[in-house]
């Protein structure tokens, strides 16, 4: 089983340590092979860049050669999941969701730890539109930007733990989630520090996308993931993405 | 006043329509400057189309010279508004929310018409993201798709105005919008054939973003439409969006 | 085009102040006619009072001898616009209302800043009712009575200016409303000290008056606005409001 | 203990129905008093009646002599409960509210039916802002004005019969509400037809008062429901009504 | 009318406490049956403990020589209630849901105080499966443990109160409900410390009980509490059941 | 890894046929260890059976020996799951929960097709516990009895096969959930019939169990599923359960 793991910023460290991520995660006989979009911004930390992100994934999706068996879109909070879902007729996990659908066995609720402020209404939005949401007790910012948390492990450590703490202790969430991709790493530390089970977005999609396959299931293609019509672009896709 | 009011799709006859339904409800002193995305799909039918085009317009917008005091994105339930919320410091109107913002005082509730049944879940789910959903009483498709309902009139007439009718009648809806930037035009028709107020998208995002000028009021940038931060991007924008 | 503006309370200085605040709002060409009611309180707050108000409002524009193109009722979270678009064939529109569908466009939540904790409820119940509560991200008291709201000016934007701070700090709130008839006047200097959008009633349901009466829109009477059906009244209406 | 049943129109024979419903429930040492407002409509099937019987309720209340221990507005799906609520120290029960609240003691949704198909949406709104609501499968029409379905016993049964059963087979409904002050005596035959509990908003309500009064509990007096402040009335209440 | 009130726990001193508390709030001629379940756990704080104790409540109340007009589960966010309704014929009443469904008739909002912080999600779950949680503000916790609540009356006064005055503060509570069987008898103290209605749901689903069995009406077996179909059983009932 | 999958009746064959179902879907390594409970009913079809095969599932697996790595309830829309939760530390998965949140990636809303009527709404209230059921179309019954279903494959399909093309075409589902542990081995016959993906809830839960354990993720101790605390227990567990 081959599983494209895109990275939806820029970033090459930003990839390899998704991809490292993923391996570590990945069952014997499943092969992650990274991938970071031909085009778009160095981080994703709003809806401008988000949107532009999306279609970066796309693009670079459909361009690759293949085969794969499945995709992880590796983005916390951002657009595209369904472009991707018509697009393709293999499984395709946003880490986003694959974190809160594991979360949601763990306890009664659960809790999301991102990067930016600005970014939590985007996670929001997210698991609302992807029916996760009931059971999401907040989306707490640690502060720290994106390449800020991959620059400074410590710090990150540090500073996600202490929201994660506020999250158990005054929103009533009994599991976290890491919001962000650039906190791939994480987990074990912010899970000794906070005493709850820390889901890393990156592994649970690797499993997810995993169960998928191995249950021979993909996306229904009966109304909102149907492929595209046949239609006429105008100077798309852009020579970069061909 | 200049309002930019930019179509999603890069069809030029479908600027031109949706350019001539703003002016005609444009008040005296307001100009209607109709644009056309730089690249993009000819028209937009599902959620693949829906993110290219939310760049596209995007970019373009972010390209054009100005100046302009308001933009509406003319698309009926497509991705987008919140980027060009970030990028933009003056007001940003979608006509799917113009138009459901506008039937809220007409009516107990509404139901959208649209053109195909694949683009009903992308209305739902702009109409939730909004915050506008809860008075929407259904969204219904007429089964045309957006090109076919450009070319034949009556032919659009007959079907809006039959899913319309059925929307008053199973759904309980009181006022009915037409879901589709195509469908400029119909609403007086479609009026006389159900006996309810029909909100015209386009023509509610004018006076929308009429009203917004002249309250002087614009987005709000303290959260989530902050000014996207400053930041490297690779290979973007592409040649024809400069 | 002529708009009845209707204050809820019989105090004529409040209706003076809503009167002067719609008509520096109105564009050239609309003409604003501020009216008391022939009864009632001299300010509402609390339940008994706003059902009487919303009789009065009705009787009075009932007996008022026109014409007029629309209706503004100018009491905040105040029962009986219902009750007024059964009466009316011209559009009715609310100032909660108003405000609330205005600010869905200037950022992802507003909160609304009212005079007396007692009637927070009101005004949440209001916005629940009509469909727009979904993005309220809180109502908060200033603790100014209605009539001490427009006796001390600068004691008004100092206690409505602290919750409006605290609505965007705490609630996450990211456009404010100003949510009573009696802080017409205030909206610029709260939204200096806040920095967010601040939206006036009265201002907003003036442009979505003229707005609705430009589109040759007004209350479908299909269903729950139908005319009310003819019938016997026992001593009904009282002498003061034939 | 003597509980006041108020008739929300001014039709003594309505009046008398009711008084005698209550009557037939009240436990022994219970005194029904039934009470027809000073003025108002002679049966109220919209808002604008609704909101004018409302305040006809409150101030034919006021100005009633007394002792009494509990008031009921038996009245279905109409306003002004929560005016009542401020002005008395005694329990108040609304006929809606109660059936409700019973029948969800008796199975797992229930069905509102009653008489005109305008007044479905008061009833769901009434519902709603009781936060009795969510389990409510549906509230259905049985096409017959109040006046007459007090005339016809036979044909309100069957009329009445017919949306009830709808409602089990179809709105997977366990329980129903007969909705409306004039089904007073319908509960038994609509049983039989239907085969599930018939809940009756007058029994209902002299059952839900009785068991307030003899818990010793009344209406908080904290926020939402407190005496109205000291204040200056223009020209009310009207002569009728002191 | 004959009503059995059965416990929970298998501490008699509990059963008896609970029955005293029935007993003083029945109506002449209502006679109180307290029961103590033939097996389970001295006292319930948490899921294995409660499921434990639904079926232990069934098959008591099974084995019970009867006869008996309602059945009346006295255990405070306890599962099993549907179970009960699914073998009797006579009403069942779950404490939880009668205090409840009696303060939504007090004040616009509720609020529970419960034993330990372990109990609130069973208590939110069980009010939000009766269709009564919309208007339910917080589950509070005292921090005491059932029998500690029995054992120190003032202590548990203390804790109750502070806990239903912060649900008052903070949370917007309008009415409290004691959220444990075991705090029977707290009801009065609790209301002179917060001054707002205090809810005991023991006396709350006596009264609910008695309106029930004295209007007739019993639950709907049509769908959800149908009778158990026939069946083999293995092992069952255990030997101490039947 | 040894995952233990207990039946929720007493019916041999049905944990044969659930035994054989998770094996074929276990990776190479994992162990399913077959589990029947040590009492209770043959079949489960409503609240009392369920609540009983609760506690039985619990009794018998607390009694087996080990060791083992994950637990899987393979009743659909049973009670139960939070109490296992409580007793172990390892990942416990409910087959209802497991399809649910399977489907979730597969498509935009799912629908359950079930046994008889009677269950529908057990597996609605275990999914709205769950915090799955936004995305929950509809929950269906087949009309066929659990054993009947195991009986007959052929005219399983049928029935399962006819309310699966319904929901697709008029509830909107795009995924079907099997909702009956006695369905294990319908998927692909049901699939071929609707064309849309059917998920089986043991195989779906053998893939979420794997992953859980995979992760190193187990249940959160901290609040709802803390281990029940020490205490005394009358008359139980029962003989046969020791």
């Amino acid at each position: 089983m081959r599983i494209l793991v895109v990275n939806v910023n820029t970033s090459r460290s930003v990839t390899e340590a998704i991809g490292a991520q993923a391996a570590g995660a990945a069952a014997p006989g499943t092969g992650i092979v990274p991938l970071t979009p031909a085009f778009g911004p160095e981080s994703v930390e709003g809806n401008y860049e988000s949107y532009l992100a999306a279609v970066a994934v796309m693009e670079t999706v459909r361009a690759h050669p293949g085969p794969f068996d499945a995709v992880i879109q590796a983005g916390y909070g951002e657009h595209g999941r369904e472009g991707l879902q018509e697009l393709l007729d293999v499984p395709v996990v946003d880490i986003t969701e694959a974190a809160a659908g594991t979360a949601l066995f763990l306890g009664r609720s659960y809790s999301v730890v991102t990067s930016l402020d600005r970014t939590v209404p985007l996670i929001e939005e997210r698991l609302r539109a992807a029916g996760l949401s009931e059971r999401c007790a907040s989306v707490r910012a640690s502060g720290l930007p994106v390449l800020e948390l991959e620059r400074d492990a410590a710090a990150a450590v540090d500073a996600v733990a202490e929201q994660a703490a506020r999250a158990v202790a005054r929103d009533g969430a009994e599991v976290v989630c890491l919001g962000c991709g650039g906190m791939a790493g994480l987990a074990a530390r912010v899970g000794e520090r906070t005493g709850v089970p820390v889901v890393d977005g990156v592994t649970a999609a690797v499993k997810t996308a995993e169960s998928l396959v191995s249950l021979g299931l993909s996306t229904s293609k009966v109304r909102t993931y149907a492929p595209p019509r046949p239609k006429r672009f105008l100077n798309w896709p852009p020579p970069q993405a061909r």
